[in-house]
């Protein structure tokens, strides 16, 4: 940073002349809960949210801004650990924390933006995937999802180590950051960060790309965490792998003869048409994340 | 922009390498108040408060990222009206909205962070006022205070038109974005948005550059509508125009020698030594803006 924290705005040296920025909003209540979630655990998630979707453009994260509203009473050390959490995943990321805001207000919401740079690339966008594209995913899938029904049924305090693992995945998901760029490099026609959900989120590159998307179901992996926890609360472990969101995987659609990169597997097809099938049908089942169910 | 709204992140082509960006929370309730000020003036104070962010690190602000978080009930049209003040105000600065996040909560809360792009210059920070430069200030003083002790006295609403001219200021701020890069050009050697009042902004810039600051009274222009507005309710306007926040005017210091560009106006000089003073002494009265008071 040219110019951090401290001054009315922050300075960055951008190598190559192509930023790229988004923002997410994390209200109290809603994308998390304190009792369930630590303030590093709370930072870890906000970061990744928004590092994820800077790796989603195929570019590396620098730096991120913060605003944090929080009543006056909240204790100084939630705030301290919850910016432990942003620093930590920063890291992971190669990314730091540039400045921000703090205001008062009746509930916790972070507000974080993700700076990004290009490394000499065009963005990957969601509306490049054509008919003939192999579509494959990197990160996690479900693990989130599966965290999450556990604790909302009282069951993820047992001393399994798998479903212990799930519930730390809810509250700190792990994106495949350096994925993004690399997939970039290899030349990804479409990507996106799983934030709704597998289907809901290929459903957003096939209708920006105006194409279908089937996927096969063999060759979809089922983590064995995922499916210890499935089988403790008797749920279909493929609910949370193509529905479940807030793993931040990535799903990109590739050439047919393109190698993937190091961390892709590759899940299905771009085909002509419209809509997210797999194994050639319409899948039943939860549809993804709703912003205002 | 390169990719705008409704990717995983906005894309933005910068010719000189050197990215501003800033970030500011809205809440509702603490910084405006929706019977006070309607969708489109929340819209422009939002935007206003960023953008002056930008011009005070004397940079021209390019794009805004906006997550808005709302309660389900709210109705669309204050939302679609609230985006129209911000690309309003984008506009008056010669930038544009490129995405955002949309998320529900229980009150309104928007997040608004600028990026803007510095024209081969150094960043003007806050830290590098000396003794012997001249402080200049552009924009109005005192019009948003007076506005709102008006609004919160219930008489606002009269037909004086500089009385209501003092209520809109209050709704909606005029900082003077060009006033900025001028001031860099013009090698202006520290400056800062005054949002907590201007003695408490000027007490930035002393600190942060390890000077003192002091103000001559008779440079200090009163404006006739703030001094309309003092006499209505019988108030000191001094006290609106040295510690009133949220007109977003500029303050800066020059070198003596400087011509100050068009619309700055030299109210006092820097000194060895530290704090802010007028006429060479403490002014006693408001100290301006608290965040959590």
């Amino acid at each position: 940073m040219a110019v951090g924290a401290g001054d009315d705005a922050a300075v960055l040296s951008i190598t190559n002349g192509r930023v790229v920025a988004t923002t997410d909003l994390l209200v109290e209540g809603r994308h998390f809960r304190r009792d369930w979630s630590g303030p590093a655990d709370v930072g870890v998630k906000a970061a990744a949210q928004n590092l994820a979707d800077i790796a989603a453009m195929g570019a590396r994260s620098r730096t991120l801004l913060v605003g944090i509203a929080c009543p006056g009473d909240l204790p100084a050390q939630w705030v301290l650990d919850m910016i432990e959490g942003l620093v930590a995943e920063c890291r992971r990321a190669g990314a730091s924390i540039a400045g921000g805001d703090v205001t008062a207000a009746d509930s916790v919401m972070l507000a974080v933006m993700a700076l990004g740079e290009l490394d000499a690339l065009q963005p990957v966008t969601r509306a490049g995937a054509r008919p003939g594209d192999h579509v494959a995913v990197a990160g996690r899938l479900g693990w989130s999802a599966a965290g999450l029904a556990l604790l909302s049924a009282g069951r993820a305090d047992g001393r399994d180590p798998e479903i212990a693992l799930l519930a730390a995945a809810h509250r700190r998901p792990q994106p495949p950051y350096a994925a993004g760029p690399a997939a970039a490099r290899a030349g990804a026609t479409a990507m996106i960060d799983v934030s709704d959900g597998l289907l809901a989120d290929l459903g957003h590159i096939a209708s920006a790309s105006g194409v279908a998307i089937n996927l096969q179901s063999a060759s979809i992996q089922v983590d064995a965490a995922v499916a210890a926890g499935a089988r403790l609360l008797g749920a279909d472990p493929l609910d949370w792998v193509l529905a479940g969101g807030e793993d931040h995987a990535l799903a990109a659609t590739f050439p047919a003869r393109t190698i993937t990169p190091d961390g892709w597997r590759v899940i299905g097809d771009v085909r002509e048409g419209g809509g997210v099938t797999v194994d050639g049908s319409a899948r039943k089942g939860p549809a993804g994340w709703d912003h205002f169910r």
